[in-house]
């Protein structure tokens, strides 16, 4: 049986990145994880979902520990328990399947496996504002720039919290690549290119 | 005729970058410009290769002011008359030609230029000591980690100085690609396929 390789995805918000690796996991016929690693975590610890969701992907804020913490479970704020719990569910799918992954720092998670490549997608700023524009029916292009500013601070401060590394393309990333130059399918297409390179597919 | 492009190619100190950046030229049948840039530059300016050698890729240093400055040029250091003859010079060539530039803040000196696809090559230190150890026959892996530092010094100094842009993978850029995933090969082999759908090639 071939060995099961992943393929994380980090993106700025506005660039495309989620639907990229969307259709990419579906072109390459594998599993697709981004919100709904919720589900597993619910599962797993008894949350709820919606309030899960509220910290998904954020580094706790010091009201977030106000939660209550289920009994049984570790102290720490929702935050730490959702990104741990989620750390370890990635692991875990890593180990028996293929997939693709979006965000939720499986680059760093995953950062003693082999055969995991690292993306990270980004576009100019006038591209991300049309996009969120067109996504979210804004007429204001500088409504979408805040919106997509505000984003982008939140994943920031969250990378950065869980794994001590610099949140954009840099250091442990194999490939940065702006999807405003080939387009959300050609993107894809790229990335698929070099996946298939790089494990043989 | 078909429009002219410019493959612009940043690199880490050790990360093969020169090299892939002249066997993509190479293979695309299509110019090369590195160092080579200097002999235009001295063609032009009337100073001595061997002078404009020493400014090459760095920023001023206090002391290089002192080289006497030929008759006829502003007042400035030879690095700032280097850099802004060499600027003219990838700007006609850019215009007259389908090239790959290596370095000399190309990309930011083709900003404004439609038809330029911005590349940076980078690698995980210890694949770029192995390859410096190799390529300059250095022993000991300290000192070629220490020389790639100064000299990624020296590059994200000049850089900077010049742009005003932060060196390395980063916004302006629209492929970052680490070398050691694919070596050399490969990764020319990725970014002709970019620049293949890129320019309809």
């Amino acid at each position: 049986m071939a060995e099961n390789y992943v393929i994380t995805i980090g993106r700025e918000y506005g660039s495309g990145g989620r639907e990229i690796a969307e259709k990419l996991a579906k072109s390459l016929g594998i599993s697709f994880y981004d919100k709904n690693l919720i589900n597993k975590v619910a599962e797993k610890t008894g949350y709820q979902v919606d309030i899960l969701d509220k910290a998904d992907e954020k580094a706790a804020h010091p009201l977030f520990s106000a939660y209550n913490i289920p009994p049984g479970l570790d102290v720490g704020t929702i935050n730490d328990r959702l990104f741990s719990c989620q750390s370890s569910i990635i692991k875990e799918l890593a180990q028996k399947e293929s997939c693709v992954i979006v965000g939720r720092c499986a680059d760093y998670v995953l950062r003693d496996m082999n055969n995991v490549l690292n993306v990270f997608i980004q576009a100019p700023m006038e591209a991300r504002i049309a996009r969120i524009m067109d996504r979210y029916l804004i007429d204001v292009p500088n409504i979408a720039k805040k919106e997509i500013q505000r984003e982008d601070k939140i994943r920031r401060s969250y990378y950065q919290f869980y794994t001590d590394r610099k949140w954009g393309g840099n250091l442990g990333h194999h490939l940065v690549i702006d999807s405003s130059v080939l387009g959300v399918d050609g993107t894809v297409d790229l990335i698929r290119y070099m996946a298939g390179k790089r494990f043989g597919l």
